[in-house]
């Protein structure tokens, strides 16, 4: 089955621009906070994880981890995406580093980005932006006949709506100057925010995204603007009153995006930087983030409630990178499905830290408990590498056995076509006709 | 073997009129919102799940949502139902509906409430009843010769505890009707309450039974005093003041629970009617509901120590609707256990949102990390529906698995006859000493 | 492959003695609130518990809870116990009680504590000791060349810490006097600290360890200063302020701990004595225990960021009785890995209630998820019972199974070598170079 990537972190410029490689270390180690962490827990040295060791001796280094890693799914992405790409079907250890470093190396010179793309026949590419982006790469690859992935942005207005975060006045110039709208109060933001839609929709846009550390707290209109007012000026926000900004501001846009067909992406509880020392030497998203505390359920349940009651909730993925989180997340999706659209709201897949095989095996098995599996819209790489489309395969591969392993059980009827056509609408289908058929 | 099912939903008035259904539709979709949320997770319209569509439609549509469904109980009850009370073994689906529908209704002319409790070989019914309820219906069953089920009643004070919610001053005074007792205080509501549980036990009870939201919150007999006036008085009451007051009430009905030899069930952590719209417009348990936030352990042991301590905790089954409990509460259950009975302390079976093929090994899998699973008391069926006895053989067939399982890897010793003997005591035998034999 | 059992809680004047047991029930009913837990589930009366029942009277009463414990780690610490050191593999149920009575008298006549311990290979043991102790015990058994057992002092200094318990005055007391220092504030409980520690070095002590109840709460040294004054007049200081008080004391540890080397323990959300009657009636440590509230994440976050970034956080192991907390500590151990030492921070091993078939296995899938299995230190017996050594067996047999799995299911390459070495490394190898080589 064809790939529909719905949620990653790639720069759409390197597909506009067919990237190429020198080496296997910069598909694999340019940008991974996954395999950066594994090699951290091996008390590797920061000079061969991000720093200035030479490509071919941080390979090495990361290699050696493997014979630690039994169960860890960097094992399994690692041998998935050596076969699939490289065609290389021995282990990567401490002594095969030479010979796939040269066997990869060779490869690369030939394979690119979008030939990557292409192995695993990826339809459809979701990036993940900012209001202010001009998406311009996305309208380079648009316009280019040669490239045959359609990439579609996602509107992600995180920065907007951290008004506790350092450099949020800025942050609010620079939307005023992308919409053309002058922010003064929550009006002027709406209009703005308004307004980048409108262009995001035109390049293609069916989708957000939200990035929650915490629930949003239940707030008025009234409240929302005196916090908002404050932010403006420069004076500290704290965290609390920036979740309640941000439930008013949520509940605005999920009726935008409710009017114009957009998913809405909730993705809560990640805790960003817990690590705040060696964060603030290397930078964000560089493997020092953890899992912050559990979904408040009866917050989010207000915030659903509120939408849904003024006609104002549409599609609607929730992801927790909480792992007590699961069932209760299946559970909730349950009371507010709607007539018209089979699966409106969604359990989101095994996101991050759960993008494991005992996760995505608790997360199908919540949905399949707690709703229907057969809409489920499946899998994303939520990835900043062109070779983490084997993570559909992996995903794949668990479904077909959870699915089989229900049917030669016979805890369902032996109906293999019927099953198939399951696993392929989980896979492929649902994704097509949830993300792209408005 | 035998059911004695300890805990249901069903009208005993059904039984005394020995009711008769229609056809498959008025059987399974008449009150079963366990299958409502399937459909509405279908995208399929109210009009199909609770609204006014033929019964043959709505039956069609919920056939087609089988398609969609492995992995989800209902499809297994489904499949158990149709087995065990009309003898049809192939699947329902879209294309079957039509001969399934044709089989059920041609058998629903002669099976009856009473056949259905047969089918399974019923012996005890215990049913949720309301302080004020006259318990006609079960007075009824009981000098019925001809009707072979033991219908008893349980006892449900939810109305006399929920001073926070709409209504109650109202019921206080069906209350104080009801026992004769003019209801103006605490010490007047209390005699209200032992008024009526002598009439409970005069007509069988011997288990009690608590819906509560939250966990109570340790409080004094005069803080509980205040709140309580000022809720008769019509007052606004909060769900803190309420959780302080039930405290103090379920303290003294613990007492008298364990006086009487009555069973203590306490149900926590439902979260009734997120979805206030759709609840609103049709009506409580009709599918609008999810899971609460955890039990607060320590106020929940801080209850379990003031009765314990008293000589005032009797058998108690502890159930959580929060999947993130069940640990918990099997642990909790073994620092209150006292002498003189097996088990008396129970984590109870899996309820509701957890009445899953992994929810129930989780709850056996807690029962025997942290108790004695030969003393756990087993299945009920929480259900409103007469065909739902086949829940119990689905507990059963996974109890079984669970346990061969354990002999077949060499866990426990290769004696067939003990560990069908634990078996058969876990689905019946436990219940009949637990809740029969005082 | 040999024992390190870094965690335990035996009484080291027993290996100094080569203590002798008259019979089976002295051993395995003495002090172990695991089987007195199974036995008060099965309603058995305290008098055959802790109380003065005969020894053989006793036995037969725990023989008897078996049959109902299928599925108990109980159950296979028994079997495993009675095949490795009595030679004896039958059932233990109510039948054969007096043959395994017979038969175990028989052996233990010769078979004392120090023959225990070499029946598994046992090189290291590691005790758990207050900061006021002489450790003269140890002194001895190092001075006793008949001793192969090498047996060293743990650092546990929780009566230090809990200022919110009974007795805190007079134990800052004893502590001036072990010390040499009088201990008048922050500064001089401190340097008492210092002085013990010194001490406890001495003797061989490289692994500290603490109970923390709830997680520490971020404070400033005055706060601290003013709290702890408060507790040494003898004024009542709530649990809240306790914490904020061990933030300060735990912050200054960790750099004592880092700065020698010692690995630093914490056992977060136990939750001691919460049937408190019955506690009060027999004491601490007899089984009316229970699992407290989830580990606070951002509070212990901000604890390891700011030791972290101070050079002051050297091996950690986090442990929680919480099994909500398992992932969450496993991603948490992440984030804070640092270079020089694989596996510097490691989720700890299944405690307690978790120490189970399940709870291992969750565990160890936790940390093949989230961090470097192959780095992990294994297991311990945390156990008061010198016949406890069979749970290091029983973690072993787990673990083969998972990795072996693995390994027939795919996951990882066909190499049973290189895993071979991985799983004796885990038994064994890790925990040698974790604690003892520094």
């Amino acid at each position: 089955m064809p790939v529909i990537d719905y949620h990653c972190h790639i720069d759409p410029m390197e597909i506009a621009r067919d990237r190429r490689y020198d080496n296997i270390t910069q598909v694999w180690l340019g940008g991974d906070h996954y395999k950066w962490r594994l090699m951290r827990a091996n008390g590797v040295s920061e000079e061969y994880v991000t720093g200035g060791a030479p490509d071919r001796e941080k390979f090495q280094k990361f290699a050696e981890v493997m014979h630690k890693a039994p169960g860890s799914p960097v094992y399994q992405w690692v041998h998935l995406e050596l076969k699939n790409y490289f065609g290389y079907d021995r282990e990567l250890n401490g002594d095969t580093a030479g010979e796939v470093w040269e066997l990869c190396n060779e490869k690369l010179k030939t394979l690119r980005v979008r030939g990557m793309i292409d192995r695993y026949r990826v339809e459809t590419i979701i990036t993940t932006d900012d209001p202010v982006d001009s998406l311009a790469a996305h309208r380079e690859i648009a316009a280019d006949p040669t490239c045959r992935v359609r990439v579609l942005p996602a509107w992600r207005p995180d920065k907007a709506m951290n008004l506790h975060k350092q450099g949020f006045p800025a942050y609010v110039e620079k939307l005023s100057r992308a919409s053309g709208v002058e922010i003064r109060d929550l009006d002027s933001l709406f209009r703005a925010l308004r307004r980048r839609m409108d262009y995001f929709d035109l390049c293609g846009c069916r989708v957000s995204d939200h990035g929650l550390e915490r629930t949003p707290i239940p707030a008025s209109p009234t409240e929302a603007e005196k916090i908002f007012a404050r932010a403006l000026s420069g004076a500290a926000v704290s965290q609390e009153e920036a979740s309640r900004f941000q439930y008013v501001t949520l509940c605005f846009l999920a009726g935008e995006y409710c009017r114009r067909g957009w998913v809405m992406q909730l993705h809560l509880c990640a805790a960003y930087g817990i690590n705040a020392f060696r964060q603030a030497a290397i930078g964000p998203d560089t493997g020092f983030d953890g899992i912050g505390a559990s979904v408040h359920i009866p917050h989010l349940a207000a915030f659903l409630n509120e939408t849904a009651g003024a006609g104002k909730l549409g599609k609607t993925i929730l992801y927790s990178l909480n792992p007590n989180d699961t069932e209760l997340l299946a559970v909730l999706t349950g009371a507010f499905q709607e007539a018209g659209f089979a699966g409106k709201l969604q359990l989101g897949a095994a996101w991050w830290f759960n993008d494991t095989e005992s996760g995505i095996r608790k997360q199908l098995t919540a949905v399949a408990n707690n709703s229907l599996l057969g809409n489920f819209v499946g899998m994303l790489t939520d990835s900043r590498s062109f070779l983490s489309y084997a993570r559909h395969e992996y995903f794949r591969r668990i479904l077909c056995d959870v699915v089989g392993g229900w049917m030669e059980g016979g805890r369902i009827a032996a109906d293999l076509e019927a099953w198939g056509n399951l696993v392929a609408d989980v896979s492929y289908g649902n994704a097509k006709r949830y993300f792209l058929e408005i």
